[in-house]
């Protein structure tokens, strides 16, 4: 590899990963609202909203039959910050009166 | 909702994440292949492997213009998670005797 070939090797690359983030965050933010929409429904059926087990089957079928290059535990802890993040976002959107896993008597939470 | 709907939303709701977290497995494993390319092309241009104003572009990137529901902070923190996390492949597979950034006079590196 020569230096120019070198250069736009680089200058191609970062465009693909532009391009590859946005991918990711349009994923992520889909993720975002599935989650909300499974708060309301565990809201609904008097369920905790948080269910560690859930998030260790989450994380079983990610690394699970993975090619790589990306390891397990790799996976493991980019998936944790992205379910952490999106309890945050839950949890700062969740009514202050309406502590985590109360059941609605009245149904679907107006948030 | 009814329970009977809350149960049936969420069973549906875990398909979809279930699915859309295999997107995003792809998508990061395609990333960390791209980031490999990326550091091929480094060496041969003996350019630091690390370049801490890229990564500030990048998140620059994607917290710009972002629709959400995820927020600027929480999008940061994911992909920071996410290149420390290809950092880290890197290094794993960077050979010993070849501290960062230096340049190979004999063009492209064996891994």
């Amino acid at each position: 590899m020569t230096r120019e070939q070198a250069e736009q090797a680089l200058a191609e690359c970062r465009r693909k990963i532009d391009q590859l983030d946005l991918e990711l965050r349009a994923l992520l933010n889909r993720r975002a609202e599935i989650a909300e929409e499974i708060v309301r429904a565990k809201i609904v059926l008097g369920v905790p909203v948080r269910q560690p087990k859930r998030e260790d089957e989450v994380i079983g079928k990610v690394t699970g039959e993975n090619p790589g290059p990306l390891g397990a535990d790799g996976l493991r802890r980019i998936f944790e910050c992205i379910m952490q993040e999106i309890r945050e976002l839950e949890s700062s959107r969740l009514p202050e009166d309406k502590p985590e896993g109360t059941p609605d008597p009245k149904g679907i939470p107006e948030w």
